[in-house]
């Protein structure tokens, strides 16, 4: 299978909590690094209450995947912390990645608990790859998921990620745009994402470009001789209304109407933008400039492009910089990375971890989903989890269970069923072809559509069925009784 | 001068605005690009309400403009573009970084609207680094004035940063991990941060490793057989208090204390942490244990621990993960990057941004910080900053004024001064020893201690004063009301 080159140089193998390694050396210590075990990597709840998430990410995992090794020198640091025995460490020089791995394809639409990457290999093998499962997918997913909500509420206009500056390192501003971009963004401000995943980058002045003329006339006119095909003129560094507006007007009157330009715009980056952009609005068009464009920047998120197209704001597109990159309002996605089976007498046999707090109660099993839609509307009906060697119902009457209140049941018929998980490897070797980004994009885009609007809202958010088969029901409850901790609630 | 091993090996000359470029080809068309410029980075306000920020991300900055050039892909990449001259891409092509540069070292403790970075140079290079002077310095400055926070509520117990699964990206773990380090974590469990930076990397089991085994205590007797003298057990997995808390004691019976080992623990990663440590910390007691350790972790942040803590909870270290390498609270660093003069007939002509928002009017001029100390308590008093050629006052009485109610002054006498910014870059070289790591976390310690205790409350912290000199009071003003905004209180 092709794999794209590689963008990043550096080598994460080591980017791994320090149990994970701590613990290979343990299983390698009681002889048990051959056992086969399986992982899930699923989330328990979506960022800012909204009701799916939009997933990202693989494309790094792989990447990570394809050049996980442990150089001499790797070796040679963890000699160094002397909690290693050589056996561990000469078996870490000569690791060789051999599990199988399943995925949800990026940009597809996923909810709480459903599994969205699973391992099946060698302990030792499958236990280190948890930090960076979890960091490539729990980043990049965050992203694309604020990134759709923004550009939801912004109704169809273009929004562009402006966040590099305040981006949590390097690869929060260049995955984050990538993942802005999946997320339905249509550009970014971050060159270097363009050059290196083809996002396209976009950008025409800071306030500097004015303070550095004379006046803000001076710099407008200059701004319009070199980009008069791309004139986007920011209005704010003095005043909007008595100075920016009124000069952007002169600058477009005398250097782009002459030549019949009409693709030009201002932007607003303080002040009430509500109130600014309707009074900016009113001047351009006053002065025949009905198709000049009005851009807004400055603290955006989706509840304040909410709130300002709800009070009439005149606006034709979005600069939202960190309150995307960073995800301001939950800037967590709790992705984790858990036991699921572990293979005893040449049989899976399935774990799970009780905790104190019911939501951290981990779902066992080596598992798949399956997702229903309606052949009438296409819509996504629900989903179901199940073992994995389960087939999904196919196409016969199927009883449903709401997740929490499961007294609550409702029948599916008429529908399509299709798994969601894709096979990516295969002992080792990679069986998947992974798309670009522009399909990606594309596949969220048709994701999205195929969502009941109702699910969509900020606030209370409509649910979605994710149910469990009724054979992994049987499991799950079974040990939980095993633990004294027996569901209260049955199925049937 | 020095500089350290890269560990980044990818050129981040292209993590830029695309309209750094934009307004470079404006400057290059204009024949302004040898026109010398001054740019401030300064932030506005502390996150969290806090009273003051520990700056960070020096090295990465530096580490950037040693390698900052456009490769002949690059050059490739932007011609395709379309927007930029052949002239201005054989001016990248030649690029050569010929700009001075003073910064606040890292570990430094400052203050909204001080200039943490002064650029002086042709007006194309200068706002080149605009996004990767923000980018570095504000991810770093924030995660270790998070982690400073954080180890604040710990009084004095042991911080260890945990994020790296939730981190926004490779170097938001890596990078966030050595932020963390400077703001005074005791360390991470980031095993490439400290391969990379030193920081000291530590870890034991996590879930998967108690589910690997038939019973919790085979578990247990496991580990403390492969790690008896690093043995801390996570108790958590299936119930604390009925199963494993006694389990770890049957075990330290059973393995440790034979060999007279104390240093073991517990972790408690779930449920109410008040209430399980103090019943676990009594049975660890009761069982002979009073040295075993209990350590905690589980979404804290120095809310809850300060919480904890108050509660009496029985605690003696803690992992903090989600909330500290992003910051959750408030994730985002708003330092900007703000042209503050342009030479004009040999002068450096001083600029000002007026804005919509009070708070986003600059502060005009190329400039320097000093901070006065109390001769007597060796605690920072006040910071001034001044014009570039300012001399601080050397000892006589020193008249200061509240930074926002100017009628309220203060007079300064038996003091010492300091002043803040070093010279990192003379006409393009490196004049600068970049300290180690543990240098710098050392100098943030000491910063610390010479700042007052009202200052590090996190609810409404004592105020710092930060008072502009004269002659820099006088250019703003009149700046201001050359464009029309007045300031409307007199300092004199």
């Amino acid at each position: 299978m092709e794999v794209k080159e590689f963008m990043d140089k550096n080598n994460y193998t080591l980017l791994a909590d320090f149990y994970e390694l701590a613990m290979g050396n343990g299983y390698f210590d009681q002889d048990m690094q051959d056992t086969i075990v399986t992982f899930d990597m699923f989330f328990r709840s979506v960022p800012d209450q909204g009701a799916y998430a939009i997933i990202a990410g693989l494309e790094q995992l792989v990447e990570y995947l394809e050049q996980l090794h442990f150089s001499d020198e790797d070796i040679e640091f963890l000699r160094s912390k002397k909690v290693f025995s050589e056996g561990f460490l000469d078996y870490l020089k000569n690791f060789e990645f051999t599990c199988d791995m399943w995925a949800i394809p990026e940009g597809t639409v996923a909810f709480p608990h459903e599994p969205l990457v699973v391992v099946r290999g060698p302990v030792i093998q499958a236990q280190l790859l948890e930090t960076m499962v979890l960091l490539t997918i729990n980043h990049q997913s965050m992203i694309a998921t604020k990134a759709n909500r923004i550009c939801y509420s912004a109704q169809g206009r273009p929004v562009v990620e402006f966040g590099s500056r305040r981006a949590q390192g390097y690869s929060g501003a260049n995955l984050g745009a990538r993942a802005a971009y999946i997320g339905g963004c249509a550009g970014t401000a971050n060159t270097l994402a363009e050059k290196i995943y083809g996002v396209p980058a976009v950008g025409t002045m800071a306030h500097s470009w004015v303070q550095m003329f004379p006046t803000e006339k001076e710099a407008f006119d200059a701004f319009a001789q070199t980009y008069p095909h791309n004139c986007i003129l920011l209005v704010d560094t003095y005043d909007v209304l008595k100075q920016g507006v009124p000069n952007a007007i002169a600058t477009f009157d005398q250097y782009l109407k002459p030549k019949g330009i009409k693709n030009m715009g201002i932007r607003i980056d303080s002040g009430d933008i509500a109130y600014l952009s309707k009074k900016a609005r009113k001047m351009l068009d006053d002065a025949g400039y009905p198709y000049a464009k009005i851009m807004a920047s400055n603290s955006l998120d989706e509840f304040v492009i909410e709130a300002l197209l709800t009070q009439g704001a005149k606006l034709d597109s979005f600069g939202v910089g960190e309150r995307l990159i960073t995800s301001k309002s939950d800037p967590v996605f709790g992705g984790v990375y858990k036991l699921t089976s572990v293979e005893r007498d040449g049989q899976l046999e399935p774990t799970i971890k009780i905790s104190e707090n019911i939501s951290k109660i981990t779902t066992p099993g080596f598992k798949k989903v399956y997702r229903f839609y309606d052949k009438e509307t296409d819509k996504a009906l629900a989903d179901l989890i199940t073992l994995h060697d389960e087939e999904a119902p196919q196409g016969q009457d199927f009883e449903i269970f709401h997740p929490l209140y499961t007294w609550k049941t409702r029948t599916l018929s008429n529908y399509t069923v299709k798994p969601l998980l894709e096979r990516i490897y295969d002992k080792g070797k990679l069986v998947y072809d992974l798309p670009k980004l522009d399909q990606i994009r594309h596949h969220a885009q048709e994701e999205l559509d195929r969502l009941w609007d109702e699910m969509k809202r900020f606030d209370n958010p409509q649910d979605y069925h994710v149910d469990l088969s009724q054979k992994l029901w049987d499991v799950r409850s079974k040990l939980l009784k095993e633990h004294g901790k027996a569901s209260s609630v049955k199925k049937n």
